[in-house]
């Protein structure tokens, strides 16, 4: 039983999370941390210092701005911390860098495991089938997204352009009369209903194709990656780990 | 068993109805048409006003310029004619129809049965979809394509904002900060080896999406359109017929 | 304002219209049903015959041995009745259909406006493109999911079936060295992981395919058609309604 | 440039690889090899042992009972050989495989790339995910195809099976009331039309799902394969290579 202070539990994440955390045996949400102190099936306190709670980790889905008092606790009380914020300064990911030296933390650019298990595909694949083929990324997201492309999307497009030895350029969308060149990556945004996030990268060559396709079924998705970082943070030592960590691990 | 003149019988579709109608029974190619006059299993002559041979219908996949050399010979002969050619005038679309007064006169925009069953489902669904969910169009083709959207998906999305009464806004592509609004109608663009040709019409509502997607999987799809056209046409009377007609009569 | 008595409120499906009525302007769940009276924002009665609130119409997700109290209470309150019961036998199906001569009855066999959407495209495109179209039917679920293949995809297949004037047979799965012949139709169950429901149909030609597609993305979407069709029914004359009827009025 | 001997030159690959070898620079069929001896643009020969004409390499599109002579005129003449031929029995497998002791011998069970690359994926990443993911294959064809599953699902089905340490079993198709059980992969064999060849293969979890897909657009990306095998095998050594050289190879 891993036992997790839950930081931003009163987030959208956050209820979530906690809600999931009721139907998994292997962990427990001992205390939470979130300016709404509101009543749930733990105790809450509106800053992480307050929290007299022994845990085995700590799940941050709270703001960036909350980064010095997680540093603080989690030194004073050696106990190590998944990041899942997103927003972060450089400076601030410096100084997250900087703790794992002194304690085991994690932090991903997106929590789904299969997301990470595509990415990985993609750093396969993608420099040896470039010559032959041409790749595209088709995302659908539901129609309140206001950001396009999604930052999965670009996430997956830099992973592919990063191991091809060529000058990859990104386009997003195309219009009017112009031949597609190769070292081009059509990105398209398609926005509609309430569809979670959907992300397929297209991979076109002479005669065939090859899709790999990512669908997010609900936000439940992200809960279970961070919730599975935290079983596999369990008494780890000191360092920097990240969702590859947890899919090789989980085997 | 139907006998067709085929004018433009030595350009790429030309070659594809050729090869195709020899496998069909119901159909032959008793002449062609086209300034390459090299050999075939049938006569072929420059020009239609040399052709001596009598036959039932004239398919067409030549060029526009060919428009009025065509309208004389099928007046002279009385012989209804399949137009497959595109880029027409809108001078030479009001000679078309006025020769259908006198004439079986058959047109469409696409030859493919699918791509106008599609087409009259848009027909039918749009309205009635519009007020829950969201449209979006995708559309696939191989990299040598040098327009964008195609004309299908052109054709397709003003089916679509022809039965809606609303101010219908298309979109090719998405960039930046801007949430979707509901009367757009975002279209894209896939672009990539040697795909033949996709067409996916979404309709993305709360806690569901339907699709539609028309997918031809050789350039083939086309010729035997016009080879059904040409077995509709066999001793009808004047008038102007289109794929609809064909599907209704074929079943 | 349409008032909503709630049948089987703390049902699976109860639980979900009574968080999403709460979203919704136009509807109000007055009173709820259900042997389970623990408490809600409306008053719970373990009995239809307790009811001492008026409503507008009463729906119904409860079981089939609840039919007669609610006729009773329908007959007495002069109330119409959306039934979303499914499992009734078919005396039962004569008692519901009896009653709609006097009181406005709904009464539809999937709630989700898609379905009846893409039900109603193969009415209209089934028996056209059957002779030169192959038809199959893929469908994919949770692996909880007890039986194979879905009842929505039995709907749907049997909508085909009885459009065709040739002896359709069902296909379920293909295993050995065997042609397809013309009149099956293959029916496909794939389950896996969390998915919630999709259903698709594909005509495949010669030279094309079209594909038709349902997607659910949550079971809110039931809920939806289940408050859409309650409104509807508002002040509706007696008579059997369906989802059609919800459908064209909506535009 | 690469010079060719085909044999089996006018069987129905290998007029496919005469009409594509005409349009790459870098490879020339130099003869061909055939019981038909009809003309061509090179030479044929009704017998691998009446040829005169020096080459780099084999390419076989042959029969099974033409294996002796090609390993004789091979060791004869020096040259290596790329066997695309199927059906050989487990005898002739262990000849094929002794000859690459002394001359260089291509030998895979799918010429195309796509394919190679989809199970190269499915042997990284099936392991991994079979705890939490189930998983099923979904493959379509013609209607004129006799054997269910195809024999490509059964080579992806296997690689995935072989990657896990569980006792795997193939399900075809599913009817009836069970439930799915965690180690079974449901395989779905579509058929319909002319559709060339679809695998997909789907690793469903809990709140995500992953498909690869392979499409191919025409018989033409196997004569890809089989040409870039011939350009690959130019001056090699003697060695048992495959697909998975191509690849790695290629880029």
């Amino acid at each position: 039983m891993v036992k997790i202070i839950l930081s931003g539990c009163n987030g959208r994440m956050g209820k979530v999370i906690s809600k999931l955390a009721n139907t998994i045996e292997d962990v427990s949400i001992v205390a939470g941390i979130d300016r709404n102190t509101e009543k749930s099936n733990y105790p809450i306190f509106a800053s992480i210092s307050d929290c007299n709670i022994s845990a085995d980790v700590i799940l941050d889905f709270s703001r960036p701005d909350a980064l010095d008092s997680l540093i603080e606790y989690g030194k004073e009380n050696n106990i190590g911390i998944v990041f899942c914020t997103t927003g972060y300064s450089d400076e601030q990911i410096k100084k997250i860098n900087d703790l794992s030296k002194i304690l085991p933390i994690f932090r991903s650019a997106n929590m789904s495991i299969g997301i990470n298990v595509v990415n990985n595909i993609l750093k396969n694949i993608s420099s040896l089938l470039y010559k032959n083929f041409d790749i595209e990324i088709v995302e659908k997201h539901h129609n309140q997204k206001v950001d396009s492309p999604s930052g999965t999307a670009i996430l997956l497009a830099d992973t592919i352009k990063d191991t091809i030895p060529d000058n990859i350029e990104f386009v997003n969308g195309r219009e009017g009369i112009k031949k597609r060149v190769h070292n081009e990556i059509g990105i398209h945004s398609i926005r509609g209903g309430s569809i979670v996030g959907e992300h397929e990268i297209l991979f076109a060559g002479q005669g065939e194709t090859i899709e790999i396709k990512h669908t997010a079924i609900s936000r439940e998705v992200f809960a279970i990656g961070a919730l599975k970082a935290c079983e596999f943070m369990y008494k780890k030592n000191a360092g920097l780990y990240n969702m590859d960590n947890v899919i090789s691990n989980d085997n």
